[in-house]
Formats: C-alpha cells, sequence, structure tokens
C-alpha cells in the first residue's frame, strides 16, 4: 500500500484529526487500471457533492495535481484508490473553521488479480440488521461514520455470505452491504430510491445512464420488503464490481441470465 | 495536552485504523478533579455497553491500569479525560475480527479554570437541522460517527449559540447538540426518551438517578415539538456540565429560579 497525505507520503495521522474523532470527512473508491481510475468524473463529482453536504472546503485542482504526481511515482499501477477528505486537525469539540481547506489523503492498494466486472453470488439474503433513517443533509453522502456497513459485514461474514440485501428500519429495501442493488420486478428493472439513507453509488449512477441510453426503462422507487418474492432477476454493483449478478434469494432461484445479457448489452466491461 | 495508546505515549496513530476509515470505535469524556475521574463507575459501565452494541472486546483491567499509570505520570490532574475504544487497525473493507482487542486511547486535556457544575445559557432556540432514525443496535452508543453533532453544531455557531434544542426527524424533542436535557412540563420533570436516538448520557443517568432518591418524580417520555411551547423551565447536562440553565427558548422566558432549587436539592455541585 501506498500513502499521501497532501501530496507527501505518509503512514500516520494525527490523535486530533478529526476523521478519527469524529469521522468527520467523507470517502470514495475507485478502481485503477493501467493507471488510468475508472469512472474518475463520477468519483469526483460525488467527492464535490459530498464535500458540498459536510462543508468541507475541498481543492479539486489539488486534488488532480496529487493524484497525477502520485500516479506517476508508483507507475503501471493496478488496483484500488481510496481517495479520504479529512476536515482535519481540531481542537476538542465539534466546532469546525469554514476557512480551514480539507486534508486529501489517497491511498493505493495494488491488485495483480484481474478485474472481474462480472460475477455472481450463489446466495445472497436479507439481513436482520436494519439500517437507520439519515440526517437529511448526510443523505446519499459517502462518509467516514461508517458503522451500519460495519455491523452489516459482520452479520454477513457470520452467516457465511458475501454481499447481501439491506433494509432500512422502515422494511424498505435499500442496498448491499457495500454496493447499490437493481432488481428486475413484474419483468421490470427497478432501483431503491435512495432519499432516506443509502449511499449513491458512482456504478449505479453509470449503469442507470447507460440504461437510458439504450431505451431500458429502469424506476427508481421504494421497494418494500413485500416485493421481495417478486424478484425475477438482481444484481449488485460498486464502483470495483461492476455486476454481482444473484442466483439465488433465500432459496428462491432468480433469472441469472437476464442478468448476463443487460451486462453484454450495457457493455459493463468497459469503463 | 497528553495522549497515550495502550499506555504509551503517542502523537499519532495509523491511516489503517479503524477510527480513522470508519469511525468504528467509541469514546466518553469524563471530568477529572485532583486526579480523580468524576462519575467513573457511570463512564466504565457506559463504555461496556458501547463496546457490547459494537462487538468490541475491551479488556476493563487493562483500561483501568493504563488509568492509574497515566494519572501517576501526570500527577495532580485537573480537566478532561477523552477515553477512545477504536477497533485498531485492519485491512481495506468493512469486515473485522472478533477476537482482536481493541486500542485504548487516553487523551487528557488540562485545564487551569475552575468547574462550573452550575451555569445559564441566557438564549437557546431550536435547530432546523433534525437528527436521524439510528440503526437500532447502535441507540444510545456514544460511537465515533459523531457527523450529526458537527453538523448541528455548525448551524448553532452560525446563529450564535452554544447549546441548542435537537429534534429528530419525527419532530421529537431528543436531546442538545453535546448534551442531554431535562424539560420542566405542566409541573412536571421530563427527560426525553432515548428510544430511537440520541447519547445515552452520564450525567444524565446520575441525575435520573439522584431524582428518585430524593423523590423528585421525572418521566422518561416522548416529547414532541408541539410542547415546546409548554415548556416552563429546562436545563442541559453532560459529564462536564451537570446543569446548564435556560432562560429563554424563543424568546419565551423560563423559570431559572427552580432549575437552580433542583441544582442544588440534588447536589449537583458534589460529584
Amino acid at each position: 500500500m501506498f500513502c499521501f497525505k497532501n501530496g507527501v507520503s505518509v503512514t500516520h495521522t494525527s490523535l486530533l484529526d478529526r476523521a478519527f474523532q469524529y469521522g468527520d470527512g467523507c470517502f470514495t473508491t475507485a478502481y485503477i487500471k493501467n493507471s488510468e481510475i475508472q469512472l474518475w468524473s463520477r468519483h469526483l463529482n460525488r467527492l464535490h457533492q459530498s464535500a458540498e453536504c459536510l462543508m468541507l472546503h475541498f481543492d479539486e485542482t489539488a486534488l488532480e495535481k496529487q493524484l497525477i504526481i502520485s500516479l506517476s511515482e508508483i507507475r503501471d499501477f493496478n488496483g484500488t484508490l481510496k481517495i479520504i477528505l479529512s476536515r482535519g486537525e481540531g481542537q476538542r469539540g465539534y466546532d469546525f473553521s469554514r476557512e480551514k481547506e480539507v486534508d486529501i489523503y489517497l491511498l493505493f492498494f495494488p491488485s495483480h488479480q484481474k478485474a472481474t466486472p462480472y460475477s455472481t453470488i450463489a446466495a445472497c439474503s436479507i439481513l436482520n440488521n436494519k439500517i437507520g433513517i439519515t440526517m437529511p443533509n448526510l443523505v446519499g453522502v459517502k462518509s467516514l461514520n461508517r458503522l451500519e456497513q460495519v455491523v452489516l459485514k459482520r452479520e454477513a461474514t457470520d452467516k457465511g455470505i458475501k454481499e447481501a440485501l439491506v433494509l432500512d428500519i422502515q422494511d424498505r429495501i435499500v442496498e448491499g452491504i457495500s454496493s447499490n442493488c437493481f432488481l428486475l420486478l413484474n419483468g421490470q428493472w427497478v432501483t431503491p430510491y435512495l432519499g432516506y439513507n443509502g449511499i449513491h453509488g458512482v456504478m449505479r449512477a453509470e449503469i442507470l445512464d447507460r440504461m437510458k441510453k439504450s431505451h431500458i426503462i429502469c424506476q427508481e422507487r421504494e421497494v418494500y420488503i413485500d416485493e421481495v418474492t417478486n424478484i425475477q432477476a438482481m444484481f449488485f454493483c460498486n464502483a470495483l464490481h461492476p455486476m454481482q449478478a444473484v442466483q439465488t434469494i433465500d432459496n428462491h432461484i432468480l433469472d441469472d441470465q437476464i442478468t448476463k445479457q443487460l451486462f453484454d448489452l450495457l457493455k459493463l466491461d468497459q469503463m
């Protein structure tokens, strides 16, 4: 792993960093192929949106400059990039200065494995732990407050599953643990509306855009638990895995041919 | 400030620390008078409850040992102690090992000012930003996911106020920004029920206990926004400030004699 803070190679951060004290920041995780960040403009766009919600003062030019320098230093890079924006060091207490610029952390995790844009999940289920309803102005933000995902992931690991459907406390299907989801319901593609909670994923946005261009109708709407039995096909997606097609949900067999056809049609192996 | 991690003096933490990456941990903030931690058993009790909710493996004996050593090192200490329990370093991803023991951080902030167990807030109001509904098994936990408080504090600072009443998205009064609250409603002391969100404060628990022993009835119940006009008196409390009596809420004058009488009766200057 290679780490840089504001362009300087680092291994540590201050104990007074607000990311450590309060999770006061946001992040994005991108896939890098041959030193090129996939879906870069979407990641950048989301960083801007998150920064705005969190009132973080974020300089895009500084980030892009740091990325060019660090990528030239590590050369021919393949793997994962995690960008963390932290409000930086603070005093005791929640108050902060609006003027201070964010600290930019770049963490590169190399991988020698070939990416798998399409994969399958043999068995998927619905988790018992349910996520809450987010403070309205933090909805969709990929912030550093990720305890819900930590709890969900623990439940999935204990059950021996990799991904799972996550409900909220009002029994709406929201997303996967670390991905968004698309469902085929009564012959119609649907992705849950994320107006109360959940993460506004970059791959979700990319897929919705490609569907639109291919004239495939996809509804964004609230989906309640009682619709689970009507799911004919489904897949999860995130920036590192464009499509994870689900083969069974709670022993109910799904159509994974139709997801593969969609994958090919949308050319999800090309980002 | 003096900082110790697992008994060793430190200034930094690893970038891979899960507290930094996900806010994966919890904390408590205690007041220390003449090297003695006030309400220690309550703080310890809450750390245990939080650790249990977060599935953190926490060794109480190790914490107590570290506290004795660090307090003997800094001597005759007066000020604030912040104890942070972090799940520690991890790999990329939300998954964690159940076996790993937590990292214990002790941060001592000295203060030469005398503590003010009783203080007044001239003008208080209700914030526009509302907190969400928490994932059920994280309710009450003083976790390191504190972005809601950061947003609330910003609004208060922009309005020039120090503390304020915080509603949730269902228009229930929950707490202050960094404190709990007690309200006198129709001649009856009430403190909001914290079953959906909010922090289970140690001073709140102490005051409830002292009220009980003094035969002062205090209801713990849901309080909705339409009851605000009926508030006759109110105060905020936390481990560093036992009573912050409110003099006006949204220009409506409150009875701060009755809060002072309660303060004296409960002997809140003695912890």
